[in-house]
């Protein structure tokens, strides 16, 4: 998709990487071990693609000391250049946006986007089509803002954040620098907040709060960070969010904590920093989770946790025919944990 | 964010409260006990913050006769303002409006939308940047449509709803008086409806129903209410919906239900009204839940549910490696129930 | 909504239905046995509404042939027209499009659309208001655009693809002929992808592959595919996908393949053929789900799937009181296998 090529020593550079090859071979993209071939470039991360690399046909390959015959300075009968790293992944990473197809942004403002006469906007800011931009927001230099996105009044987009197509951000949102928003996030609604009447009917509670994201944030598509109820929702620095996120009014997540999709976060529950919310890892409102924890995939958080460590609540899955059987003994638990201690009084 | 103030003489008087304090002070805000200073009103409406109270710098507080000390006619050593109410929370929410920042927009059409000449719109209404609103359709008087959304044929807004930006509303959807709608909420987008063709592949079922929703209903951030396949989907009043939700086609929802994010409703199922749904609370298709049902978070319905009250559904959490060890023996629960059994009888 | 009508004569021509009734009756409607009335026409297609038939009020019903009293020729009491299929709820499922209230669209490009001089329109295409067309995209005839959606650099859509309102497709995707994307639809967004960087953040992974989509695929509201870190993701032909699901990069999904909202399949899983996602159903990343495996609600898949079969993980819905005592159990479930074990071995 891309025709940008960059020659091995260039990347050698970038990624201060020792190159065993010709400085001067053109690499025009990435692959898998499995898949690269001439012009190609691979990265062998991962002990178990070991295998795979005597038969790779990439051009390159970004890999690891341990993976090298020191005695023939090769990689086995791996043929191609090598690139010598302590993290390949990393460097994989590192290297990835070189290639990355994602038109790029000729600054100015489309003719069809709607600018308020009092918002500020920066230096070399690109905005799409459609775009609305409302009273005294302030877009930072550097930023992209995607066909139909909109941003509310005295919202801030810090420097080179990337606004995708469809993206909705309400009034008084604060993001800070670099963010990526993908289409269809949705930034700054209303809270979920209702008071009983008393009489069956619920008061809505305005949301008067706002929400305010820290730099480095990603942030996937369809995921939703909601407004304060009284004060903001904070999302700190280097914080990474997967599609179909939902972050309630008052959350606080910190530093680097990644969630991946469909996570959620209740209302008013703070999350420490570096945690790992693996899919549909949820917590309820109102908790604290401290620095450093790890919740698995489908587990619901129901109270604070205070130590660093993994956490999991999932069913396992049956055939079934065999989940029948015993999911109906769930209900009996309780009456067979009394029956067995029972018996086990009378041995 | 707001540059509002009101006396407490007028707060007092539209919550119907009992003002201890002077009626010409300003309040410019509202804020937690914990947080609010100068010119800003907290509330107390929860038993575990009653300490908190004592320190709040607060302007003024809303709370019960309960906390006060009626030899003193204070609230303990606080001694800020005090408005007396029966339901200081719903005091709260009710005032909560006159500090919302929301930006107030000024009626008429904005040049970039799209109005179908044979749409009526009604008095007052705002509506947006790059707005459609195709043939037939009905905006009530004082709606407001935020950028980038859109009205299909025939569809109807009844007067005062609020439609943010980038809210798609297909044909043949009627939706009351009063509305809240977020960015990102679909409604009357296809109901999931496919016959097997008996080769494999799938035959669409075209959704010829449409959606019915009733008066002061809000309806959050990427959620989706789909159209009935034949008859309508309905929403009763007042029903309040957070943020990625999801109603099937045919389904119907009683007055005043709530339903936290990621709650669904599977095709054709029947939901009582009064029921409260937490967050990621499931119904599957073609069941009955009668009025006042609570169901847990995470909790999924599978069958009717006849009588009132609570109902969970969620594996507990636990640390990975006790999870692990416990999980494991679910798939031998119905073994294990059947060797107590064994037991017992040799007893 | 509709003022179409249809002779029973056309009805059983394409249906290639038999028809017991004056082949010149008009059908203006469709309808379920119960609410059917005159001029519309019902279906019979499941055992449990047999008894509906005697009082529908429908002007015709399809049906089979095990339904009628063939020594009358007649359905029992029900005196209205009869459409005889094999399968009559193909036959709905067929008929239904005949009867579609969505408007029909005239081919053109509304004066607000923003299409690049370098993209390619086919013939009889309709582009919606304030849609955005990027450099290089191809258009397949007949294909629809609704107001707001968005085509990245270098798309395609297949012949006849139906787009609907502000739907999101990033560049290098490619969509196959007669495509349905709902409106929130998010196609070729950021796989999630980031590296850790070893002092707590993360370094982004661009992700430089596309997304390929088959032939005649249905993709509900506010569901997300993304694009592949390298490679594509990949959807077969005939896939039908509800609301909210979550495919993630790398991921593969086999021919006929249906998912429920909330379906979710983790980063390169690999899904077979004519599988059954169930609501809520996910897949962790890096599995292998073989053809014909029905995965039922909310059930998580950890491992590979290599036999055909029906897979559940669902914990039993209780009432709250009795959740708890039991709930509770569940972390003591293997210490009372070891317990009951010893017991066992006492006898």
């Amino acid at each position: 998709m891309s025709n940008k090529s960059f020659s091995l020593g260039e990347i050698a550079e970038f990624l201060n990487a020792e190159l065993r090859g010709d400085s001067q071979t053109r690499i025009s993209g990435l692959n898998t071990l499995l898949n690269a071939g001439s012009g190609e470039l691979a990265f062998l991360a991962n002990e178990k693609y070991v295998s795979q690399l005597a038969d790779s046909s990439a051009e390159a390959v970004i890999l690891s000391a341990k993976h090298i015959d020191e005695s023939q300075s090769t990689a086995g009968s791996y043929s191609g250049a090598l690139l010598l790293l302590d993290n390949p992944y990393l460097g994989y990473a590192q290297i990835s946006q070189w290639f990355d197809p994602a038109p790029t942004l000729v600054p100015g403002i489309h003719p069809s986007a709607v600018v308020d006469k009092t918002a500020q906007i920066g230096a070399n800011v690109a905005i799409g089509p459609n775009v609305v931009i409302e009273a005294d927001a302030i877009i930072g230099a550097d930023c992209y803002l995607g066909a139909g996105s909109t941003i509310g009044a005295r919202s801030q987009l810090g420097e080179g954040a990337r606004i995708c197509a469809n993206v909705s951000i309400y009034h008084d949102v604060s993001i800070g620098c670099r963010a990526t928003l993908h289409s269809g996030a949705v930034i700054g609604a209303d809270g979920f907040g209702f008071a009983p009447t008393g009489t069956g009917s619920w008061q809505k509670i305005y949301q008067i709060g706002g929400v305010v994201i820290g730099d480095n944030v990603e942030i996937g598509a369809c995921s939703t960070i909601d407004r304060g109820a009284l004060g903001d929702t904070r999302i700190g620095n280097g914080v990474i969010i997967d599609n179909h996120v939902q972050i309630a009014h008052n959350v606080v997540i910190g530093d680097n904590t990644a969630m991946a999709a469909y996570s959620a976060v209740a209302g008013s529950a703070t999350i420490g920093r570096n945690c790992i919310f693996a899919g549909d890892a949820c917590v309820v409102g109102h908790v604290n989770i401290c620095d450093n924890v790890h919740i698995m995939a489908r587990s619901l958080v129901t109270k604070s946790i205070d130590k660093p460590g993994a956490f999991s609540a999932v069913m396992p899955l049956m055939e079934t025919r065999e989940w029948r059987k015993n999911a109906v003994r769930i209900s009996q638990l309780d009456s067979m944990a009394r029956r067995l201690k029972a018996l086990e009084k009378k041995q």
